[in-house]
């Protein structure tokens, strides 16, 4: 599929093209006429005869000459027959701008099938329908019909809402940011944001990319393009659907089930993208790379003439996740001395206090620019008398390629003359300090992954685990599932015996205690709740009465249950962790790690991965849990052994990756000590 | 003191006068005569005869008529002097504009201090030094120099940042949000935020109060009248000095320390102010007050002509702390449904689709304004083909009467007219759904104490426990901690047993155990690290052994230790939880409620309260620590006892308040089951 046909196509056929102003159709026109006009564009239309100057035609068969891309925007029933006539006239790029499909519900559904259908048939490359087109601000072109058209620019943006477009580019014209590709992705009956982040991703004049996206077609695929796309270019992702209400509000918008928040929110860490939760925070992170900065910069000097104003920008820098205000060095706090009233502050923030013109701004931003270990300079202008503004901002365009800088000039229509600067020379600037904040943190934390391998399924194996949902689960047998968690190097280190008359000399085998006793029998799923499980038997004796106890409860409740025997484990002490896999419908099978016992259970202090992870993930996201410093040892302790857990929940990856069969593993209890992780107990579900 | 008199006095005297527009003298006799001309003004000038028309008098003293007010801006060192003749001359009240004093350091401290002196001898009421002024929007009157004059609006604007306040105030013109008062604190050598916020209190113009705090003059009267005043008018506090960066800057740019922000945290909610943490939310609240909202609206609908925004917003609602999207009722959805197209979503948002003119907007509204169990209706617009944005606007003008409607236009040029009608009726616009649901989100959180009593100690007190903290603390013998626990129905329910033994008969009188047994001796402060402490004891044999083995490694590590005896409790099982108080510097006691274990401990799940506190506000702290759902009762188990533990938490708060010499009070653990609380251990520092 030539996808380059969407951005910059030689000749283009409007199918339903109008002069009528009211219409989709005019609106298509005239943004395609208003654009280079080396482009040849072809109105077809069967009541008018001219449209915009341009002859019309009755059908696309009787264009005569050779067509890149068809526009179509006719009523939604006669879609399939003008896609079928484009299909035999030999087009292969088709927008369908149409609405009144999936979105509608049953019937639309059919209509957008048949449509699908078509296009695959004739090898159609097919955008919607629903959608609002393309347009490319480098190619000039523009086949979108709300939207006015943004300046040239860096950043492609991928949106699987036209409203959330069209406003996003609104806003963007009124802050002179500038994209290089927009894509309206409709209702995505073929090409999905998988095809198109394939073709942003080798574009050359796009160097970062911003996603709006309510519903995920491949998880895993998604994932892979991704983590290679983070590589080069930064990628933002607003989601959708993160919350009960918004989730159905998705459903009645798209008739789409968007992926659980917390699996999605996984996926997107893992493969270095920047998730958002806001058009707030999507729009900062734009306004970010259209100042050029593209890559993490988490040392910060503020250098201001407001001292207010700076405090609370380093709170925000210090209470953040990932930023900080670097310690300037004495060299530097001493030139800055030499240059500045005895009134400023030297620190950082470096306040050269309200009386300021732009050439105290200068002598500090001199000194500055050259400070190691200072990633980038957040510039905060505030209004005072003295403030020059515009010659303020004249020393950002000219200091900047010496060092990062953002500008946070705070205020109304005495700082507009700075803000004009700045965009006559395509930058812009943050209003709130908060804003420019969490751009640069949001930034910082997302790092591609490194020495892990995104997820290698193919599509097909993925299909596979869809369909693995649908069936009811069933717990594995104890003896099958000990044996497939041996052969991943997870044991059940323990001995299963099978007569009371055995325990004494099973239990000798051990070294000291505790153990821990479970029954086995396939009849019993949830071994805690049934009284099947003791932990903590100090002696031989406890673990008799704890044979008896459990065998006479187990028969009471359930007296066709069959005891296959107890078996028996030295827990070992420490702390305690559970260890999970749980196959997803979008990504797969996907690992948790988290603390045991009933406070981290009510906090739900957990971290999650996609699978496959490596050992080194494992260990990071160890580190994630709100509790680690129990693990890192409190009160004088010494560390658990992180490499016998990270061991662990990268073989456990490997065996979710390798057995698609299997719905869900629980490791739980693992007990770790500084020495060794011992699995305690296990539940397989197939 | 007459504070009316900085706001609307009839004569002023500006001493510094100048016609040199580089020199704040210029700009204050600049602002003031752009202000009403009935008002009488003298400038006061060395060298000048005339000054903007006006003639100028050589010094106070030589203005024959009476003055409201005297405003000084002249060189810092002179300032004594000219105080000095204002006292001679009458004036009572004075704004000391010029900067110079405690924020240069030493000198200037020494030279404010004899300012502070000069102004209650001669009962000046003054305001600065190193401050902006005033500015009363509805007696037009502006001594700043700084910003332009806000338009007339009902919220009022204290800051201890001429910076902050200037860049708020240009902002507020942007976006033609009003205020009614500004306030530039200055250094408050006398005049503070306290008394400010006493004369806003009952002003009749004032109906909503902003303040930027840097450091706070007296925090028990501040909570008294801030809990006051937001029985009636919200007050939205940004506080500065968050982080530990954040107060180094404080530090270095007022010379003064900002309270601890986990107890000033504290005492704002207890006193029912907004606290926010960025300029950016401050400002949104002000948007949200000049929409005329001012008390919470939590039950909210969305309307919107964009399906994704929509999504989002619903999204950010449910995530939010104390927000949202109301069910719509089955009458409700019917109506919508006869007036929108089939396409419409009739749930809630109530999305009218892409193609809405203004008269879908007004059939929804219509509907939706007289929905029951709506507090606000968000209204959202997204700039499509067929959208009329300044039809919309006129909507919101139209229908707020009858419900509450805020504003959410996304986009840039497309949408401008729209925001310029709403500016035309005194409305704003939030740019990004974030920015409202954040705001109305801050004002659903802040409410009242209900039932509690705000602090009521004096300056005096809140002075003695200030004298408190200098000294070195001591703990309190065990005896006599008993005594005074006892005195509050804080009960360690247990037998001093002193001899060995009389051990087995203090033990029978308790029904089951387990026990707790500790060692009581002067000589020891912390007794879990001494190993002075044993739980779970759970028979006689093993409190024997208890005791043997305690009193051996005591007297190994200290030979000379006294040993009083052992006290021994009944435990009671359950759930461990810790109580405590800490007399703070700025608030005075405050009380930390908190789970017991190692992961509470890792998490830091606490909560914190400024004493007194009744016994339903010690219920809501309890509520507020993250794993409340272990009291609550997890897995089956029955909620434990929070009355009782209430009780020992009221309890604790007033023994803090009469007793201003205990510095400290741990009560560590407290075990509590669903009938009982006890108090295990408690250690009491004076």
């Amino acid at each position: 599929m030539n996808l380059n046909n969407f951005f910059n196509p030689k000749s283009v056929v409007v199918i339903g093209a109008s002069s009528d102003k009211n219409k989709v159709g005019f609106a298509v026109m005239s943004n395609l006429s208003g654009c280079r006009t080396s482009r040849q564009i072809y109105p077809v239309s069967i009541s008018e005869s001219e449209i915009l100057g341009l002859k019309t035609y009755k059908s696309v068969s009787d264009v005569g000459l050779p067509i890149d891309l068809a526009i179509i925007a006719v009523r939604a029933d006669i879609v399939p027959q003008i896609l079928t006539e484009c299909g035999k006239r030999g087009i292969k790029n088709v927008i369908i701008i149409s609405a009144g499909f999936k979105e509608i519900g049953e019937a639309g559904k059919i209509l957008e099938n048949s449509v699908k259908e078509i296009a695959n048939r004739f090898k159609i490359a097919l955008l919607g329908p629903n959608c609002l087109g393309t347009i490319d601000s480098h190619a000039d072109f523009n086949t979108s019909f709300g939207a006015k058209k943004p300046i040239r620019g860096n950043i492609a943006f991928l949106s699987q809402s036209g409203a959330l477009g069209t406003s996003v580019l609104d806003m963007a014209i009124k802050e002179d940011v500038g994209f290089s590709k927009f894509i309206s992705l409709g209702n995505e009956a073929q090409l999905s944001e998988i095809e198109f982040l394939e073709y942003l991703a080798v574009d050359d004049n796009t160097k970062a990319i911003l996603i709006y996206l309510e519903k995920l077609s491949d998880g895993k695929r998604f994932m892979e393009l991704v983590s290679e796309i983070t590589k080069t270019k930064p990628v933002v992702v607003l989601k959708a659907g993160r919350s009960e209400r918004g989730m159905e509000a998705v459903m009645s918008h798209t008739g789409s089930l968007a992926p659980a928040d917390s699996v999605f929110s996984a996926a997107l860490k893992q493969s270095g993208a920047i998730a958002v939760e806001s058009i707030r925070e999507f729009f900062n992170m734009a306004k970010l790379f259209q100042l050029g900065i593209m890559k993490p910069l988490k040392n910060l000097v503020i250098l201001t003439n407001g001292g207010g104003p700076s405090v609370v920008t380093a709170d925000l820098i210090d209470l953040s996740r990932s930023l900080s205000l670097v310690e300037l060095s004495d060299s530097t706090k001493e030139a800055l001395r030499k240059v500045l009233p005895s009134m400023a502050a030297v620190g950082n923030p470096v306040d050269i206090i309200g009386d300021a013109l732009s050439s105290r701004y200068e002598d500090a931003l001199k000194i500055l620019v050259d400070e190691k270990g200072v990633d980038a300079i957040i510039l905060m202008l505030t209004p005072q008398m003295m403030t020059k503004v515009e010659e303020t901002a004249k020393l950002i365009v000219q200091y900047r390629s010496k060092k990062p800088i953002i500008p946070v000039f705070i205020g109304g229509p005495t700082i507009q003359a700075g803000l004009e600067y700045l965009k006559r020379n395509t930058l812009v600037n943050f209003n709130f300090p908060k804003d420019a904040v969490e751009a640069l943190d949001n930034l910082a934390l997302c790092h591609s992954r490194e020495g892990g391998n995104p997820g290698k399924s193919s599509y097909t194996k993925s299909v596979s685990d869809k369909s693995s949902r649908v069936s009811v689960s069933k717990m594995m047998d104890f003896v099958e599932m000990t044996k497939i968690l041996n052969e991943y190097n997870i044991s059940l280190t323990g001995i299963l015996v099978k007569e009371k008359t055995k325990l004494i000399s099973a239990i000798s085998k051990f070294g000291s205690g505790p153990y821990a006793m479970k029954v086995i029998s396939n009849n019993i799923v949830h071994k805690t709740d049934a009284g099947a499980v003791r932990l903590n038997i100090k002696s031989i004796e406890e673990a008799n009465t704890a044979w008896n106890s459990m065998e006479k409860r187990i028969l009471k409740e359930n007296p066709d249950a069959r005891i296959e025997g107890f078996f028996i484990q030295r827990m070992g002490v420490g702390r305690e962790v559970i260890i999970g896999m749980k196959r997803d419908a979008t990504f797969g099978p996907t690992i948790l790690f988290g603390l045991g016992g009933i406070l981290a259970e009510a906090i739900k202090d957990t971290s999650l991965r996609i699978a496959p992870i490596s050992k080194d993930e494992a260990l990071q996201m160890m580190r994630e849990i709100k509790g680690v410093s129990i693990l890192n040892g409190m009160r004088g302790e010494k560390p658990v052994d992180f490499n016998a857990l990270a061991d662990i929940i990268a073989n456990l990856s490997r065996l979710a990756t390798e057995h698609p069969e299997i719905k869900e593993i629980d490791l739980n209890p693992v007990m770790v000590t500084n020495t060794e992780a011992v699995v305690v107990d296990a539940r397989v579900m197939i």
